[in-house]
C-alpha cells in the first residue's frame, strides 16, 4: 500500500497508526481510528483497513468528516472516528482504482489510490456516486437502573487496560457518597479502586479512572487486567454510588 | 540503521515494509520483499536484513534491476524480488561502510551507509567490483502428472493464509469441469472451496482463490488456513480437474 | 502522539525507533534508546514513553546532551541514553502542555508538545526550571575477583540473543590463555565459545561475541539462547582465563 501511494503521491507523508489491530477485528480498528484521528491536522487522509468482507458486495467508501478525509471498507471500520455533519461516497471511478482489483486486497487496489489521489488534489466526489448512508457500528449502550450504570468492555489495549462505554460524566460527580465500580469478569465479580492514575493504587491492584480518550478505563498496576478478572470486549461494568 | 541513514542522506525518506519476517527465515524475507518492491517507485532503494551468516564469508550486495536498487547479505534474500537483468555488486569500498564495522550488525554498518550513498547519487559500481552471480533461492517446483499439478505452500502470512508456488493459470481455465484443491496438512487432506474472495464461503469453510500476488492461496473464512489443517511452508497443494 | 506532533510542528519528521519494548519495562526501554539515540543526527530530538508512574508526582523532564533532546518521564528511560555534560529541565509551562493534561497519556499531552516545540524553534530553557539531577538507572555491577570478571545479562533481544554489561575490553585480550565465559541459567551453568560471529559456531551452539554495541553478548546459532539456557535479565555471566 505505501509503494502505490508514493508511485501515484511521491510528496505523500505516511504515517503508521498501528498494526496492532488484532486480524479482521472491525471493532478494534474503528476503536483506534476514532482515538487517534481527531488529533490529526485537518486535511489529513486517513486509510483504515480491516477488510474480512474484502471481495464480497460490500462497498468500498470515502467519507468526508471535520475537514479530514477516511477511506476504507463499507463494514463500520471508518463509523466511529466519523461524526455527522459527514459526507459518504461510493469508490468506483476508475483513476481512484489499480485495475485489475484484487478482490482479496482492496488496501492495494482501491483505498491506497484512492488517497493518493485524495494527496494529490482530486476531489472526493470524483471517486464516484455520493451515498446516504454508510454501515454503522452499534455504540455500545449505556443503560441506567435506578442509581446504577452499567455498560461495557468496548477494547482491551496492549497493556490489558479495558476501555469502557461509559463516559467520564459517569463517574464525575458521586455527591455524599463514594463510587463502587464491579467488573464482571470470568475470574469473579471484581471492585476496583476509583482513582486518577495507576499509582493511586499499589502494585497489583486494579483501579477504575477516566481514560486519555474520555472514558471510564479498569487497569492493573503494573500488571494486566483482561488477565487478572478475565475481561475481554462485552464484559459488563457497573457503576454505582456507595451513599 | 534508520539513524545511519538519515545521519548520511538527511533528505532520504524512510518506509518500514515489515518488521514482521520471523527470526533468520530467508525466504520468507525475499518473499515479502518480491511481493511489495515491484510496487515501490522505480529508483527506490530497498534494504532487507535478514541475516543469519553475518559476518562469515558471506559477500554484501548491491543489485540494480528494473531501476531499483536492492542492498542486503547475498543469501537469497535479494534473489526472488530482483529479476534479469539485473546487474550485481560486491560491497566493499571503504565509503560505504561504517567503520569498524561490526560483524553481528551489517544492516548498521553497512547495508544502511549504502543506501546512503545511493540516495546522496552514488552510483553502484562505486561499492565494489561487479559479481557475475548471487546466492539464488530455488524457486519451489511446479510439477504436472497426468491431469495434476503439484506446488507447495511457500509462506504463511500474518492472518494464516498459505500462499502456494502455483501460479494463477493453474486455475485459470477448467473446461468441462470444476478443479479440486488438495492441501495436505498435518491434521489430515483438505478440499478448499476455489472462489473469488473470502465471503464466497460460510465462515469457517476452507477457500482456495488467487491471491493479490497472483499466486494461489488458501485461506479459512475468519479463522487461520494454517492451524486449521496444519499446514506450513513446504505443505503439499494438489490441483486436478475434477471432470 | 504522532497527530500531536504533526499538527503542531507539520514539516517535523518522525521515525519510530521501535515499538519492541515489553510493557512497562523501563530498564530496556533506557537500553533501547541508548543503543539507537548515538547514531542520529545531532539535533535529533527522541521521545520515550516507558511510563509506568504516569500521572503521579513523577516529574516529566526534557534533557540535553551531545547536541541532541531528549523527552520523557524522570523515571531512568533517559539516563542510559544521556551522559554528561547534560542539561536538564523539568517541563511544566503552559506551551509545552496539551491541556486538560490526561494523568494516563503524558506521551500525548506533554511529551509530543514538547518536541513539537522543540522542533518548531523554542528553546528547551522554555519548557519549564533546570533541575540539578535526574532518576539513573544502576550501571549494572562489572566486579572483578581475582581472574574472574563478573556481569549479569541487561537485556534480551527479540532474537533471543542476551547483551550482558561486560564491556568488550573484558575479552580484549587474554594473552596465553584462552577465555572461559560461563553463564547462570535456570537450565544449569553453559559454556558459550568465544569468536566474532555466529557463524563461526554449528547450528544450535552457543557463542560469545562483542555485539554491536561494545558490549559481550551472548546467541545461540539458528536459535534462542535465552531459552536454550534459561537466561533472563540479570543471569549472571563470568569471563575467565583459561590459561
Amino acid at each position: 500500500m505505501k509503494g502505490v501511494v508514493l508511485s501515484m503521491a511521491p510528496e505523500a507523508r505516511l504515517v503508521d497508526i498501528t498494526h496492532g489491530v488484532p486480524a479482521q477485528d472491525v471493532s478494534a480498528g474503528a476503536v483506534a481510528l476514532a482515538q487517534a484521528a481527531p488529533l490529526y491536522p485537518a486535511g489529513s487522509i486517513h486509510i483504515a483497513v480491516v477488510d474480512p468482507g474484502v471481495g464480497s458486495k460490500q462497498a468500498d467508501i470515502l467519507v468526508e468528516a471535520g475537514g479530514s478525509f477516511y477511506v476504507g471498507p463499507d463494514n463500520g471500520v471508518l463509523s466511529l472516528a466519523t461524526r455527522a455533519p459527514r459526507r459518504i461516497w461510493r469508490i468506483d471511478a476508475p483513476g481512484f482504482r489499480r485495475e485489475p482489483v484484487s478482490p482479496t486486497f482492496h488496501g492495494r487496489d482501491v483505498f491506497a489510490p484512492t488517497a493518493a489521489r485524495l494527496a494529490t488534489g482530486a476531489g472526493p466526489a470524483e471517486a464516484g456516486p455520493p451515498l446516504e448512508a454508510m454501515v454503522e457500528l452499534g455504540r455500545p449502550g449505556v443503560q441506567r437502573r435506578g442509581g446504577v450504570v452499567e455498560g461495557e468492555v468496548i477494547h482491551v489495549d496492549a497493556f490489558g487496560n479495558l476501555i469502557t462505554s461509559l463516559p467520564a460524566e459517569t463517574v464525575a460527580a458521586a455527591p455524599g457518597g463514594e463510587l463502587l465500580i464491579e467488573v464482571e469478569g470470568a475470574e469473579g465479580t471484581f471492585e476496583p479502586t476509583f482513582g486518577r492514575t495507576f499509582s493511586d493504587v499499589d502494585p497489583g491492584a486494579l483501579i477504575a479512572y477516566v481514560g486519555s480518550g474520555g472514558q471510564l478505563e479498569i487497569a492493573r498496576r503494573d500488571g494486566s487486567a483482561a488477565r487478572r478478572m478475565g475481561a475481554e470486549r462485552g464484559t459488563i461494568v457497573r457503576v454505582r454510588s456507595a451513599s
